[in-house]
């Protein structure tokens, strides 16, 4: 049976020690997180995830959610809506909301350690209140004054929640194509009718109301991606005062039968002149889209990280427990007939491969966080937006990474478990089908890809990646001369120097022939990731030195900075090597000889 | 829907321009194995796969296999038994068994072909017969008369099937802390008494009888892996003159549920004195287990190939069709609202990456397959024992590349599908789910590792590699000056040099450390698989150029090389990276700093 134990001890080390997260929210002006208040936060919401989330991530999977075909309901798995309930009661919907809403004002930051912590313990079941956050963000940002007061309170308190209703049978990636139409009725409000799919959450029988945020082309709309609009179309109708009327003429068609994820409700919607209002200006809704996206996607690769923690400490214990054959330095175990296999050095790559992904991926993400506050929070306006530019360029390269290491992480901890990891009885391969999603939706990993080379790097000069940079440089310089640093120091600040070559001259490339951008597009995402990672290990060395934590703490981080820089760092080689290719060797062939 | 079509141009490609097996076969004496007929064979193999077991594939999924704990009896999903018996009756399941016992007396060669059209089209009803080769092959090498003439004939015939009963509770990797016992009947039997898992085609309603090979020890047994002794040990007994009695005293006690290989029954067999036979001399079963296992790895490895080729095929087939988004170099498809997504540089990444990985594997496989044939009927024994030597080198190489390059193939056809891909509907992800067990049956990807580095490199001072190395250098002296292929054989040369170095670097260093061995196992195994198929690729181009196929043909073999040779080989500088930092990064930090 799979377990899982909150790693609160690295989740602090992250905030308060590498991050310094206790000083960041003073500045900010989040008085009331402080330190006290946020360890209790993280406690609690670790005692929710172990005790109330972890217990049903396999009956979600065994179950799944229910469609019945004749009234267009869904049942969520049991124990689901319990679990909701005392969510919504406890508040956490709306951690990181503004206080107006009903939220709890508390930093992104924390929204984020939250995430981590419920993704974990039940990622389907995460899925419920993650779409919520995607339909507030979007409507605090674009909703006129009756639309926030009438659908942020219930959003936040969780008594409703929320989806994004996008992808339609012929297009994902491509909305200009969507078909949804949206047509005047006169009264201010539009009649939605058209086929969406891939609902997350679409429907269920766990909040009072369910809020589609839903892309539609208005009548005089111009074709492709320009002309989008955005309307929130409620499953009940909602007035211009708020009250709450009959159903609207909207519908879940069926649900998905899907690899994993099976207690997240992955909806077909068929809206059919079903009442819904404008959010934004006509024809902008792809602005919008992408403020509920950008949110989502940051949470979608802590979904990744939350998998790969808890594969990884089942991966773990099984790891020390399972004996198997004998060290080959002689026996460590002499007295049990054989050692445990955490001895064997391939079996300690697959778990450091795993430890340093996990522990990097989560600085990762809580920068990330991190930088939404800043963004929003800064007192001074180029700070807001340096965090900002920072943050977009950081997203694609969270939501990418973090979700295919939770792929190789998933895999690595299924393969400590040999033949035994393939059973459901252990709870692993779960995790392995669970994480296929993850570099699937919120937009595939070759779209991220594509997102940072072209949107975040070409059209921007590179302004993120500058930013990052001097952040290296800036660390770089504060611990020279530092000799327990300088085996980390020497490579990181390598690499940065090449990382920003590589970047020159791939543009370069593109700027004659612009399928450059994208034939480097995978392998420039990987690359700057894992020079992303390599920074956030030589800062945990420097900061777990820095701190009060014990040698055996101190040891851990360096260990496995050290395995990372000699064992993970690497790859980056082969993906320049690929870059360096350029777009000829996956451009020559023409499509008709790719096969029958 | 997912279909399937057999790569017949591609297959035949790598036997006959490629690997000249026709000459070949006449050489090893297998008169009737010439062109024609072997055509014939294999169009009708593919006829069978397409049309009997392709449609079978998602049902098997679907449905899965059926244990009744009252009668301990399996039932395989529908369709199975008919296609078995149909098997059984086109004399498939002998077709490369020696004619004395029934057989075709076919090259194996020939047999890997048919292994991957059926593991194409049906990985797990492919495991059925699978099951029993290896079973044939230990008792043609080991077994008394009597015993070959009691089970070889029903067995080669397919009327029964037979088993490997390795694994325990406690041990799969460890054979040598198996608890099974073995006592003398006073007749000459013995009563088998253990509990075995994950036994394929344990229990199943397919066959008259079923062959258990059974690991047990004997009361005299010395411990550990040199105390096991090998026995047959059928479903129903079978007397010294072949006849069949009552049920034995064994019994499936569940079938395992999994990830994927839902139509292969994995099953817990309780043997409670069970009557068997010693196969082989007392306590020598492991060599006798090593004779079926071998058999078996490299059919795993053709698993790996058979699922890549059909996600290939499928991935290919929806990013021709599916229209999204423009050409970034301008429309391609101006007539229609989108071009196809095969004109995104990603997307034709990640269909080069299959297909090169894909036909370099088939020649890996196949000429894995042929060295079988030479072990045994070249003529010249120093002749027979090259090809063992390099065929023992070749089999984890094949079994580990060609199971880990199974998993990145159907994850990169899943991905071609987008959200699409993770749906059961169009059949990808099930692609996924069942490859996940190929690096982990017959021995997990670590344990082929380690067999590489250390059996069959270190210990015979890199005997196979040496041999290798010097098919490479054949063929590039005899391309020297070359034109066509000089783009190739510059980059394989110096690839070949690097891994004889980075070879007898890592083996210094393990003189003086044996954890060096394990620490580079797991990279020095890709490292050869690497730069193993891109001596294929090279081949291939010289292969196509000297044969009379289509300019296209030539072009397409050309472009993947190309693409070989950019993007997937450079892989070989992160993992000779890795191997070249040692073993500290992954031994220096002790257990109890891994995590709680």
């Amino acid at each position: 049976m799979s377990s899982y134990k909150a790693p609160l001890d690295d989740i602090r080390f992250a905030l308060f020690d590498v991050l310094d997260s206790e000083a960041t929210f003073a500045r900010l002006g989040f008085a009331d997180a402080n330190r006290e208040l946020v360890d209790a936060v993280i406690d609690e919401a670790a005692r929710f995830a172990e005790t109330v989330l972890a217990p049903l991530n396999k009956v979600g999977d065994e179950v799944g959610c229910k469609f019945d075909p004749a009234s267009g309901d869904v049942a969520v798995p049991p124990g689901f809506k319990q679990a909701f309930d005392q969510f919504v009661e406890g508040g956490w919907t709306g951690l990181t909301n503004e206080p107006e809403h009903g939220g709890q004002g508390m930093p992104a930051a924390l929204g984020g350690v939250l995430t981590e912590l419920v993704d974990s313990a039940n990622l389907a079941w995460g899925n419920f209140p993650m779409l919520s956050h995607g339909a507030v963000k979007a409507l605090e940002t674009y909703g006129e004054d009756w639309q926030k007061e009438a659908f942020l309170k219930p959003l936040v308190a969780g008594t409703w929640t929320g989806t994004m209703c996008l992808t339609e049978p012929h297009c994902g990636t491509d909305l200009g194509l969507l078909k949804t139409r949206a047509v005047p009725n006169g009264d201010g409000s539009y009649a939605i009718t058209g086929t969406k799919i891939f609902i997350t959450a679409g429907e269920h029988d766990m909040s009072g109301n369910i809020v589609h945020l839903v892309l539609a082309k208005l009548p005089d709309a111009p074709p492709g991606a320009k002309g989008i609009s955005l309307f929130v179309t409620p499953k009940f109708k909602v007035a211009r005062d708020g009250s709450v009327g009959e159903r609207n003429a909207l519908r879940c068609g069926s649900i998905e039968h899907k690899m994993g994820i099976h207690g997240s409700a992955t909806c077909v919607m068929n809206f059919d002149g079903a009442q819904g209002y404008l959010v934004g200006e006509p024809h902008k809704g792809l602005q919008a889209m992408f403020v509920m996206m950008n949110s989502a996607r940051l949470g979608v690769g802590v979904q990744g990280l939350g998998l790969s923690e808890r594969a990884y400490q089942n991966a773990l214990r099984y790891s020390r427990e399972r004996l198997q054959s004998r060290s080959l330095s002689g026996p460590k175990n002499p007295d049990k007939p054989a050692d445990p296999i955490i001895v064997h050095p391939d079996v300690r790559r697959m778990l450091l491969s795993q430890k340093a992904l996990v522990e990097g991926g989560r600085l990762l993400s809580l920068h990330a966080y991190s930088l939404l506050d800043a963004a929003e929070h800064e007192a001074d306006p180029a700070a807001r937006e340096r965090a900002d530019t920072l943050v977009s360029f950081l997203t694609p390269i969270s939501k990418a990474c973090q979700t295919e290491w939770s792929i190789e992480n998933t895999y690595n901890a299924l393969q400590c478990f040999g033949g035994h990891g393939y059973i459901a009885e252990h709870g692993m391969e779960q995790y392995a089908r669970d994480a296929r999603i993850t570099t699937l939706y919120e937009g595939t990993t070759g779209i991220q890809a594509l997102d940072l080379i072209g949107r975040k790097t070409a059209a921007s000069q590179g302004a993120g990646l500058k930013l990052f940079l001097g952040m290296i440089e800036e660390f770089a310089k504060a611990h020279e001369g530092d000799a327990a640093l300088a085996e980390f120091i020497g490579p990181l600040r390598a690499k940065a120097a090449e990382w920003g070559k590589l970047t020159i001259d791939t543009l370069q490339r593109a700027a004659s022939n612009p399928e450059e951008l994208g034939a480097a597009s995978y392998d420039y995402l990987f690359y700057s990731g894992y020079v992303v990672l390599a920074y956030w290990w030589a800062r945990s060395v420097a900061a777990a030195e820095a701190s009060p934590r014990s040698q055996a703490f101190k040891d851990a981080k360096r260990e496995t900075a050290r395995f990372y820089f000699a064992r993970i760092l690497p790859r980056t080689l082969a993906h320049k090597a690929a870059i360096d290719s350029g777009a000829a060797p996956l451009m020559a062939m023409p499509a008709e000889l790719f096969g029958d």
